[in-house]
């Protein structure tokens, strides 16, 4: 895997989340980009449970992944992988047409797609107990359904939503791995596309490595 | 106001809408962007209670806005507003310093704070009547308020996020908008920042070719 301790792009990342978070957090997208085109990177990690002021510094809403290059701080997953996309055709096409294809559906993840499923994240989280997760599912369910059924026919037949992956991809795979199968309703092109997602080198290099800065259980500080 | 019948770009957009949603259907965000540059475009216009499948094929989930110019296809508004910014440094500074801090708080306003505010909304719409609407809020809006803190502070004194407007202050101003301050406590500066950005005159004339567009009420069909 192409992290390097002395590498010129730095990935800000989180070194304990909860188990059922791991393998979820965002900085998995700007891995995964990275490792598409095999560019070195190494990593600055924060726990969760304790951000320090040096986090806000580079991700003004505490979040990660943050991202340094250089002079060049970004934040968001989404402007991360645009940005390394932006390096390499193989992630983002240099056609304009391509590159309005592949640069809509990134936005697509990340505004049509991923609210709806924040949605339902947060609905079980924090409205089982209070008794509102139940109503807000009957409604965002449903939303979400029609815009997977959607997708399934942007793609078709084919393997990726244009003639091959781009980080379009990368981001809509990212996006739909997030979706609970026990609540929605997964058309099965859709969950063929995700896992040809998750079964490329470069996901499966991106997941070892998250997975690999992650304090072990038997090392973990009391929350 | 830059509509011209015969321009090379053409934003596709909504000639009705519910009375609540004019002004903030996303269309508009496309052609402040235009109208900050100078840049003329038509319009090509749909009715959001009938939907054919000509607006499908611009948008896979058959929204506004999409864009066409050439043979270049674009959808979300993310996607529009960025490759218009790619035009014109106004909107999207050159340097790569200036280049990441835009897109990172464009993707910001997209997935960060837009998210959270579509929630309120669909709470809002659908969650009223059914009774899950209270409790939703009670943990969405701390969080969104938590957001504008942070956004809040991110702007320090300045005007706009960087030392001055680009195409992330259009989109996070136009996200900011959709806010229902009745439920939300607004900081006072990210009020002033709102009010800033839409006293720009792009800003009023796109707020006007929009409204321009659609069917006057003594003219509007049948639901």
């Amino acid at each position: 895997m192409p992290m390097e301790p002395t590498a010129a792009i730095e990935v800000i990342a989180y070194n304990w989340v909860p188990p059922l978070a791991r393998g979820q957090v965002r900085d998995l997208r700007a891995r995964w980009a990275l490792e598409e085109i095999g560019l070195p990177y190494r990593t600055r990690l924060f726990d969760v449970r304790n951000k320090p002021d040096a986090l806000y510094a580079l991700q003004p809403f505490g979040q990660v992944p943050a991202y340094c290059e250089g002079a060049v701080q970004l934040f968001e997953c989404g402007a991360i992988a645009l940005h390394i996309a932006e390096k390499d055709e193989r992630l983002l096409p240099r056609d304009p047409i391509g590159r309005g294809r592949a640069t809509s559906w990134l936005f697509a993840a990340l505004n049509s797609i991923d609210p709806l499923v924040l949605s339902l994240i947060v609905a079980r989280v924090h409205g089982e107990a209070k008794g509102w997760a139940a109503g807000a599912r009957e409604t965002i369910v449903p939303m979400l359904e029609a815009r997977l059924q959607r997708l399934a026919d942007a793609l078709g037949g084919k393997d990726w939503l244009d003639t091959r992956f781009t980080v379009a991809d990368l981001m809509m795979v990212a996006t739909l791995r997030a979706i609970n199968r026990d609540l929605v309703a997964m058309p099965e092109p859709i969950a063929a596309y995700v896992a040809r997602g998750e079964a490329r080198p470069a996901f499966q290099a991106a997941l070892a490595a998250q997975f690999a800065d992650f304090i072990p259980e038997e090392q973990e500080l009391p929350a």
